[in-house]
């Protein structure tokens, strides 16, 4: 079944635009480390309290999400893992694995860019963040400055496409 | 939706049922040290090449879950994260998180004890395991010795209840 994006661009106010660019200077970051291009910052309170870029790659790990490097971030920061009152800003929708981590950290609200057709788990191919069914459910907002993240994934896969083998 | 466990009881071999008093073991030594018992092992030609158990309070981490530290033990023992060919057997059926991981590293086959009404990503909840729009998906044994896992688990939630504030 394909569940709808609810596109709520309008509730995307300025404080969002302003940490989703730094979760898009997260994914440059890992641009620079020849990684897939994706980024996070984790926010409580209009103060940003994880980052994290995707490092599969370099860190050798499927787990080195953008998401849950930025959770673990802030946990290790915080000392703390329970992210109640905290918003998520990630560049491209989360996969089932992070989106489940999202949940279990009980983070309120998740703001993502890109939708991914292939694995999104935040209203695309599953909507585990908003599952009534779960122990906790976030508020989602999607496709905010999709375009940017977007265009970052495409030049990616097009530039790895014309590297000489 | 909820969809439907095929019980394939008559799926488990006599290897099966090895593996997952192994998978049960592991569950015993989290419950040794006052967590949640839920037990893993990853399996590679016949041989336990990873085990883990869930640590999520000793660890201070909400992704040790017995899976993940199974899959991490595995990949660091093989120095590889690709697991085609394996067989995971775990004592509860995964979480999204854990399924999400499990379709990550291209595990095979995931044989599973008790099923989770609560948060089960293995043909409860979700079916992530099996999903063909997934980029991988796992074959899937569920409810083998079911009730030695739900057992465990019932003693620990009723001790705990037991225990003076």
């Amino acid at each position: 079944m394909l569940y709808h994006i609810r596109m709520k661009l309008d509730d995307a106010t300025r404080d969002d635009l302003y940490f989703m660019r730094e979760a898009l200077n997260e994914a440059r970051a890992a641009l620079s480390c020849g990684e897939i291009p994706v980024g996070a910052v984790l926010v409580s309170e209009n103060e940003i309290i994880g980052r994290g870029f995707n490092r599969r790659v370099s860190q050798a790990s499927p787990f080195a999400h953008a998401e849950t490097r930025a959770l673990e971030d802030a946990g290790k920061r915080m000392g703390n893992w329970r992210f109640d009152g905290c918003a998520l800003y990630v560049t491209l929708e989360p996969c089932p694995m992070c989106a489940g981590a999202i949940v279990q950290t009980r983070v309120a609200r998740v703001v993502y860019g890109a939708a991914d057709p292939k694995a999104g788990a935040g209203g695309t191919l599953y909507d585990i963040l908003r599952d009534p069914r779960m122990p906790h459910r976030c508020s989602v907002t999607a496709l905010v400055l999709a375009d940017e993240s977007r265009e970052m994934l495409r030049e990616f896969f097009q530039s790895k496409r014309r590297a000489p083998l």
